[in-house]
């Protein structure tokens, strides 16, 4: 550390002071404007490999060396902005997240994240912190899984090992264009493989998308897990029938056997919430065949989602929807399934990160608050590899992945602190 | 009557005999050949104004002719041959269905009516009856509106001054083709308006399309009435939102909603049965929104079809209904909506046309029973302007609009004989 701070003040306070909300805001800004949606709120499609992806990376490569950062890309467009002063040895500290969008999403989910990480570099040398270890501002790809990777965390899987570079180079969209081919189109396919392995720690900086923080007036949240998530499909085969001249005991109606399935989904979860607070179920997608008026309902296939911090949870209530199934089956002369396919452990954040952000938000002069993630975030991967926390940021409304997506500019700065104050921390 | 017959010979036995199965199973075996499905069973396209269409017609206008009847096509494309012997005078009876089918369905639904009428003709000529009445053969244009009027029954609704020949012509496909250009390209439209109020008793013969015939072993239903149908959309307002940042007690989900809905409808019908067996209710459709795995449900359309012979029921069923999304928009902070748009009343067949197929029956030697009919059909319209009646031949499976529905040979000319006889006692 520098003089600039004097002899006896705290390196977090000196940074948390020198963010700058207004160079956060013109980033955060510039970068919504990249495939900006027209109409109310402030919506962007950024898909991964497109030419709004290319101009949001470009100025990303762009601010990343205006802080004089040294800008490296791997082969799956993972971005890394590094600065390694001289004295910083040793595994690095990173933070980061990243740019694609949903379609007609918000301009924060992801990016204040990833100029969250940059602002805090950025208030680190502002503030003439001299830090033991080298500091990462990362951008990961495809985190939604809107083009390429259904399940999304694509970047992360990646860099985590999870997945090969091969693998993912091969995924392709809807009409057949492979990432590989996407990257090279928009002239992002690096070298190598940024491996999240050789980092000391990981931060990230999410939006709440809730409303815990802006209910309680808290403007940082320290995530003390990640929720695990499972995806089902269900199934129910009846027979699909004449509406008028079936009468009401000589049918199989598979809407009628799905409807129940639904309602059961959401006992299960219900009562399950007494003992766990963070299980939830959900029957988000239900398709009928043939789907008309004056048919009676042949087949019903319907998506459920499954999340808590426990396992136990999560394996409860798969296992209560394969219950009800069964019931159903038996009872309404029906056929059932229920596929277990997408399936993410529960993801505890490390201790050492959660600290280094309550320490942040102490040095800020921030309240914080522990609360667990809902949502999936690259952090979960990042977790399986070296320590990792998440800190968020308060939703207006809990809105998000919709142009009304907001956190107010003031939050935005704060909670930037509360993260450039941690990643400090960890880089002493 | 002519010495054919001998003079102690019933006029309706001697006509059962003349209906030759054959010269029946080779005209509906041509017809099913126009618009052709490949694949398994014996399936058929044939919308009103295609080329499928126009083949099926023009065979239909060669076979009347062949029989020596008068074919006359009206503004709107119904297909009238009309068979006007010396001394048959005063008001016609008449006798039809439909040629046209939905997408991939069946060669019986419809063309068995047709062309059983015009068998009916044939043996009656070939039997040696001398009616008192001309006798016509009709074709109905659009009965199950599969591409110009979503309610179907186009043809018989403008015969009976339900819709005026210009609104039906002016009806346009999803393309935004009208019908009368459809008809006019396939040489079909034609001059006036066929007036079923002219006639003196109307008679349709048609597949059950449900297995009450089939499981008794019946070959021939004498229809008393014809059910009312109303059709309702529903639809359920809540709030997308995200599937794991959304904890249960702050969820308006509006399938879970909708759910308790489609249940409510199936028990407010199952219960009706045990007052009126004939009452059916049924959530046929449901369309989810965003419908997405991972987000709970913010909004659902559905589509309720109420049917039975009493009108009573038809409206304790949508009350019923109401009471529902009544109770669920407050239960669960949604918004609610029914509208009860399609709605068609009950309507009995005349007890003379009901009677004159019952003696056809027996006359035939063959068991005839009384039921109701589920679905609608082009009966319902000319009821309301003159005497009508339906009969029903067995259907396998009950299966229809599919390629699999199926009546055997031997039940079509059987029914074709109770048919011509109900004909002859009526046109006597």
């Amino acid at each position: 550390m520098d003089d600039r701070n004097g002899g006896d003040t705290d390196p977090n306070e000196a940074v948390a002071t020198a963010v700058d909300q207004a160079r956060l805001r013109e980033d955060l800004e510039r970068n919504g404007g990249f495939g900006a949606v027209p109409g109310e709120g402030h919506g962007r499609t950024v898909l991964a490999g497109t030419d709004a992806n290319r101009e949001a990376r470009e100025y990303f490569r762009g601010r990343l060396e205006d802080a004089g950062l040294t800008v490296e890309v791997d082969s799956v467009g993972n971005v890394v902005g590094r600065w390694a002063p001289p004295g910083a040895t040793g595994a690095p500290v990173a933070a980061g997240s990243h740019l694609d969008s949903v379609p007609e999403g918000g301009i924060f989910d992801g990016p204040l994240g990833v100029y969250a990480a940059l602002e805090a570099v950025r208030a680190m040398r502002d503030a003439g912190v001299d830090p033991a270890r080298p500091v990462e501002v990362v951008s990961f790809t495809e985190e939604e899984g809107a083009r390429f990777a259904p399940g999304g965390l694509l970047g992360s899987s990646v860099a985590t090992g999870d997945r090969s570079v091969e693998d993912a180079l091969a995924l392709a969209d809807g009409d057949g264009v492979t990432l590989e081919a996407a990257l090279e189109g928009i002239g992002f396919r690096g070298e190598g493989r940024l491996d999240a392995a050789e980092w000391d720690a990981w931060l990230e900086l999410h939006v709440e998308q809730h409303t815990v923080l802006e209910s309680r007036g808290v403007p940082a949240g320290v995530v003390t897990d990640v929720t695990g998530i499972t995806h089902c499909e269900a199934t129910v085969e009846g027979e699909a029938n004449h509406a008028g001249s079936t009468p009401m005991d000589g049918r199989r109606d598979a809407l009628c056997a799905a409807a129940e399935f639904v309602t059961d989904v959401e006992r299960a979860a219900n009562e399950r919430t007494e003992v766990d607070p963070a299980a939830v179920g959900t029957v988000g997608s239900l398709d009928v065949s043939p789907n008309a008026t004056n048919v009676v309902p042949g087949r019903v296939e319907m998506g459920v989602d499954v999340r808590s911090v426990e396992r136990e949870s999560m394996d409860h209530l798969v296992g209560a929807a394969r219950d009800s199934l069964d019931r159903l089956a038996e009872r309404r002369d029906v056929e059932t399934d229920l596929t277990r396919g997408f399936d993410l452990h529960p993801t505890p954040m490390a201790e050492r990160c959660r600290g280094a952000l309550h320490d942040g938000a102490d040095a800020a002069g921030l309240e914080a608050i522990d609360l667990h993630s809902g949502a999936a975030h690259d952090s979960m991967h990042v977790a399986n590899v070296t320590d990792a926390g998440m800190l968020f940021a308060p939703s207006r409304d809990g809105i998000s992945h919709n142009p009304r997506e907001w956190t107010d500019w003031a939050d935005c700065a704060n909670a930037t602190r509360v993260l450039a104050g941690g990643l400090t921390r960890l880089a002493e």
